[in-house]
């Protein structure tokens, strides 16, 4: 029997009420696919600030440096948001994590079934069949670490601050693989948002795409897009794509109006994945929800574990290989959630369940 | 009399065809106002690449040079899309008159008249009573012109792209200033967007504002919003803003996202202000649409030209102090279109009127 060695990292807010449903999950899924679950419980974001004085600690670290992936939960709330904007958890955990283990390849699928089209802010006949797009970002690179990256003090006494956006050929291809590899397996259209009429990132963005597709895969259909055009597209009309492909701060701001338009974020997953290969030759990554740790619902076992659920399905499928036990997973949130029992988030006039009571209905589903 | 000196520069696809009722009503509330219109017009865009070999030729430079103000059509279209992005009618266009004139300030309102809600892909219960927000982009700063901004070969063979994003202290006071008199005149909030988390020009941007408003404006209620959390606001509930206030950048992802959720980009107008005043004293100020040259329809006769004639009503209020005027073209726009005329964009079941009548609608009401 497979074990499968991960690190959990709850974090804050309903992190740890979802965790723990989700954790059931996978093991009923190693139960019925043949492996066992190996994971060690570390702190990170604003519960790592108060136990250990940092938001990723050296100690989590080193669990983290010992598993195969990280699944990870959510961080942040009110009781750090007085913090510095680059102190606050949920930045001062994600961006040394990502750095850390060059989690370069951020991949979102924008998912929301026909049964739930209620919970997106768009009109109905907008999405009759719901949405299915995926959105890849380049996670490590372009103006989130690029240097100079600084403050001075000019000589009139302005201040002025100066951010650096930084690609080179060989980061754009590395996504531009995981873009491909992602269509591949989908509807074979890649849609490359940029801003070549601006940005000379962009435009070295636009050529290299081009040409690592033509040589790599002719057989996607590639289009490019300006990134404002993509947040006017996303909100009228998701569906036009595919995969959505672009950088680290576009990828940002569209992961996330998908995110909005796909309804709930108590729905949606994320991958992050790693330039490093784990030692069973899969992708290190990290496994979290897309939304953040509701505060305002914290503490009353009312949270959607779904996100968290289908985040240690993508675990499954990316940094241990177990597709199978991915798509039943998958396939059981789907058919719980479409069959009506829902949280209070998606729940649109049905009796709402508790956190516990979906991932139990996801498990009779499994 | 007064009269009131400005260039009109029509540009590509539908945008002669609007421009000419735009002139019109202007003609009309000039009359009725008291002012006279003196305006030249000038090649901008595709139609100046062919005529003249440049997108915005000295020619017309000198036009506007010896303008008040410019009205612009809008530029572009099929003909010149294969040409590199940087030399696109629109890029071409609109960069060099941003900086030639130094136009920092970019103000756009979203307006959805409640009658029209079926326009927006929203829900109608998410905006029952319609939109009403107005987007401020500083528009001359940041990533767009920052240098260096280079592409190089690196020693390994690979190549490096570089943009830079770059603010000072009295850029981003100036662009505040224009937040605050926007918000004066309106509801008094202001949601300042940034990514101060990441970014260094996003914590100089939150210090300035920030100190900026207390000493100049205690009576706004200002708050800062992360970029990735304004896309998914704007998408979920538009209306929770008053002014949404960034940076270039994310002004143009942003306002184009709030476009688009206004319904149509036929009714949108906007201002980009100059920091130089024209001899009126009233800063000097380009006006054009939001939406595009719509090739589809070019030549038809059957464009929206209401966001042309809201355009010429923000450069009567901005570039000539001429308020009532402008406030009176506004509330005919509004009469014609919710009491029923309407172009195909957004006739939603009503028979569609042409450009033509459509302007004759508004200067029945003006
Ligand atoms: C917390 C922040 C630094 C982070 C980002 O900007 O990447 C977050 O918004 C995300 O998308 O994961
Ligand atoms: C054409 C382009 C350079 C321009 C911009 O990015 O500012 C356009 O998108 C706009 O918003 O006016």
């Amino acid at each position: 029997m497979k074990t499968l060695k991960f690190a959990v990292l709850p974090g804050d807010g309903i992190g740890p009420e979802v965790m723990e449903v989700a954790l059931n999950v996978l093991n009923a899924a190693g139960d019925k696919f043949g492996f066992a679950l190996e994971f060690v419980s570390a702190d990170i974001g604003g519960i790592a600030i108060d136990n250990h004085g940092s938001a990723f600690p050296d100690s989590t670290r080193e669990v983290c440096d010992q598993s195969e992936a990280i699944l990870f939960g959510s961080v942040g709330g009110p009781k750090w948001e007085s913090l510095p904007p680059k102190e606050q958890p949920e930045r001062a955990a994600l961006l040394p994590i990502r750095k850390a283990y060059s989690l370069y390849a951020n991949v979102r699928p924008g998912l929301l079934y026909p049964e739930l089209t209620d919970a997106s802010p768009l009109k109905k006949e907008r999405i009759p069949n719901g949405i299915d797009i995926v959105c890849i970002r380049e996670l490590t690179g372009g103006i989130y670490f690029g240097q100079p990256k600084a403050t001075t003090t000019l000589d009139n006494g302005e201040e002025q601050a100066i951010d650096t956006m930084v690609y080179k050929t060989s980061e754009i291809e590395r996504i531009a693989q995981v873009a491909i590899d992602t269509a591949m397996a989908r509807g074979r259209r890649v849609c490359s948002v940029d801003k070549a009429n601006v940005l000379e990132t962009s435009v070295l963005w636009r050529k290299v795409v081009t040409e690592y597709f033509e040589k790599n895969a002719p057989e996607i259909e590639l289009s490019h897009m300006y990134v404002d055009n993509a947040a006017m597209q996303l909100a009228r009309d998701p569906n036009q794509f595919d995969v959505l492909f672009t950088e680290n701060m576009f990828g940002d701001i569209l992961s996330d109006e998908m995110g909005v338009i796909c309804g709930s974020l108590g729905m949606l997953a994320s991958a992050s994945l790693g330039a490093e290969k784990n030692s069973l030759g899969f992708p290190f990554g990290l496994y979290e929800p897309s939304g953040g740790t509701a505060p305002d619902i914290a503490g009353q076992g009312i949270a959607n574990p779904c996100a968290q659920i289908l985040s240690g399905a993508l675990m499954l499928r990316y940094s241990f290989g177990q597709l199978e036990a991915a798509d039943a997973i998958e396939a059981a949130v789907e058919k719980a959630v479409t069959s009506g029992t829902r949280t209070g988030d998606i729940a649109f006039g049905l009796e709402p369940v508790s956190t516990k009571e979906m991932g139990e209905a996801v498990l009779s589903n499994l």
